[in-house]
């Protein structure tokens, strides 16, 4: 299971807002879009279930059936939000013996979704599953159950009911949180002066996200800090090529149009071009392999 | 007049909350996307008026003066919005005589939009239409009214007004809900063995809604289920081909990349192909005639 | 400075609505776009630090480092808004030197943003700053504060808590309004008989918004009325063209595929095509110088 799932709860304070009477928080994410109805669905049928829900969306346009990309974004932004019920469906076996699942994380959320491995590294961000449920109760759900929209019939009702304070336990037979789904999450290849990473997100600046945090950069080459320069080598659909790059502080470290390696917000390590996008100055699409290694000596202590 | 105009009520559970003291819900439906103000400002508008309102986009993305698109789309949501104010803004003759009017329908809902045929699908959906006003009332416009944008001088504090129980008839003159302008709505054409409904509406994933209910195969092809095949004869742009296809319960009852025909959750006909884009796979775009057959002699009983 | 610095207060009855103990209002805009995480992740900030927050989204959709084109659409949003905060990230600095700033605007509304000229036209039509301040004070931030997303923790936290009735002055040095960053902001050229207005900004219909509002036209044209005609010289990247089009009170009042000259409902002057795209069919970009003339003598009175 991926480093991920072993994070640390982190608990920025807009998180430690669970004061008694506060309105219950659900958000949602999906691969819905915002053409079509589905994502407004979700939303009206939480609101027409608990009234009093704040609801937030994170996303609705993670790409269609891209479930590494929706755990992605999930596991960004679970921090941030306050604890309550965070509900995502980028789920392409709907309809098929796949489980719907409720997972109750150690922080006090509930995550709700297909038990396909798109919950399971926010559960990890959050602290590690304290328990899980199938979600197989009739009276939690929309009748008829359709098969090609449970996240209309199954997954905003539970998420709605759950926000109402109906417990776990009350939407099926316990889990055992070792038999859900595990995505195959890539990991950095960590080794003495060279750190191994593909792309696994490219956001809407065309920053590419690798598979590896900052505390993965300083692992493989101790010392490392920012104003040091790396070659990055790149093996893109368009052949190979190495650049030499600063691991910056900021965008603006560098000039405008000029590539920097970053820690994105969310301490993970990010190749990007000041105002410009990297991903479509170098080629780099999710899977592109990445290798850093040092562009000189370690710098003297 | 078309089928759905004649549909029965359907009122999941989700949508009947309307118990007292519960904050007033509207939902916004329009074509002015996400990247001009438009829409926040409708948004902004309502709770302006009415700070309560639990508010609930169902999508600003209907493709740009397609009435049609944003009639099915809110057709296709209505069931599942709890009772309260609905206002949809698809709107090419802004500014001209058209009238902006707000209808009741039986199951307790208000409409709010323009006068060109948007609302009617849904209405039907609703129960149908009690009672329909005219939009006159300036005390419940914004001042100065522009001729280029009624959503927020006009549609949308109705809305607000609406929500916050201003009756209708303190809008305007009542208007004979006959008369209102209903929209050319394609129909399936049902003869024994042979059921020919076009294209309405390509979905985000690429899936082709037909104009045809499940209901409407079941009567062309008496004794259909689940597993039996058809051919589509389908006139793309790109000429003439027919399918062979399963009428299957879930996408994922056929292979990734096989085309299939499924009932949608709304109960709609729709050519799919599991985890691909059956549009752009088969040149299918809205209005493309489809027409199916039995791929076989009907099952036995 | 330009002139829509100096306009005077527009206040619609919708804004009027701070009445006593009603949820304080936040509305957000960024260029963040939806398919990530961020823009979710402020929404939730807020709702996390501030749980009666009526949150309204203007557009996360402006385009990527276009703080003029955000300053337009806050700008073009703000007289609709109700009185509260108004968070606006549009931030190619981020990380840099460049502050971030809360303004107090004449209208009682608290924007929030980066020191880039992106809040002061819509300042501006709040009736101007009375204040401003340096968003300073890591009791109001999130922390470890990042450099590459401020939108999380620095400005949505900093509008949650002035939502929730901190005063400016807690966030940090008072600054002096003269030296806050203005943007070049383009404005009209008025001549008698000759109006010189660039385009400033293509909405998602393919109306093109020219620096120039009605009043300039009148200005520039005197006795100018709707149905008038009017020649306008285009230098687009195809080419210089001369249109002949009418300046008209709606879309509508030419025939589809005409191109028209209208007042849009912000009073600025705008071409469009009914039912069509202006932007497309005559190759009009952002920036695109255009000249209006009269096409005849003008109207006797």
């Amino acid at each position: 299971m991926a480093r991920t799932y072993r994070d640390t709860v982190t608990t920025p304070a807009a998180a430690r807002s669970g004061r008694p009477g506060a309105r219950p928080f659900v958000s949602l994410l999906s691969d819905f879009g915002s053409r079509d109805p589905s994502a407004g669905i979700m939303r009206a049928v939480i609101v027409g279930i608990c009234r009093d829900a704040s609801l937030v969306d994170i996303s609705h346009e993670v790409d269609r059936f891209a479930i590494r990309d929706g755990a992605l974004v999930l596991w960004s932004a679970v921090p941030y939000l306050p604890v309550g019920v965070h509900v995502a469906v980028v789920d392409p076996g709907v309809g098929t013996e796949r489980l719907g699942i409720v997972v109750e994380t150690a922080r006090g959320d509930f995550l709700v979704g297909p038990d396909n491995g798109l919950l399971l590294p926010a559960a990890g961000r959050l602290g590690g599953i304290m328990r899980a449920h199938a979600l197989e109760n009739p009276l939690y759900q929309l009748a008829p159950r359709s098969t090609t929209f449970h996240g209309r019939d199954v997954f905003a009702p539970a998420a709605a009911h759950l926000a109402a304070r109906v417990p776990p336990e009350a939407f099926g037979s316990p889990l055992d949180p070792r038999q859900l789904v595990v995505l195959d999450w890539p990991e950095a290849d960590i080794r003495p002066g060279w750190l191994g990473a593909q792309a696994i997100y490219v956001d809407g600046f065309g920053n590419v996200k690798l598979a590896a945090l900052a505390d993965d950069l300083t692992e493989a080459f101790p010392g490392a800090r920012h104003g040091e320069r790396f070659l990055a080598g790149i093996d893109s659909v368009a052949g190979r090529r190495t650049l030499t790059l600063e691991w910056a502080e900021a965008f603006g470290r560098v000039h405008p149009g000029v590539a920097v390696l970053i820690t994105d917000s969310y301490g993970r390590l990010t190749l990007a071009v000041n105002r410009g996008s990297a991903a479509a100055a170098f080629g780099i699409r999710p899977d592109t392999p990445v290798a850093l290694t040092r562009a000189g000596p370690p710098p003297r202590r």
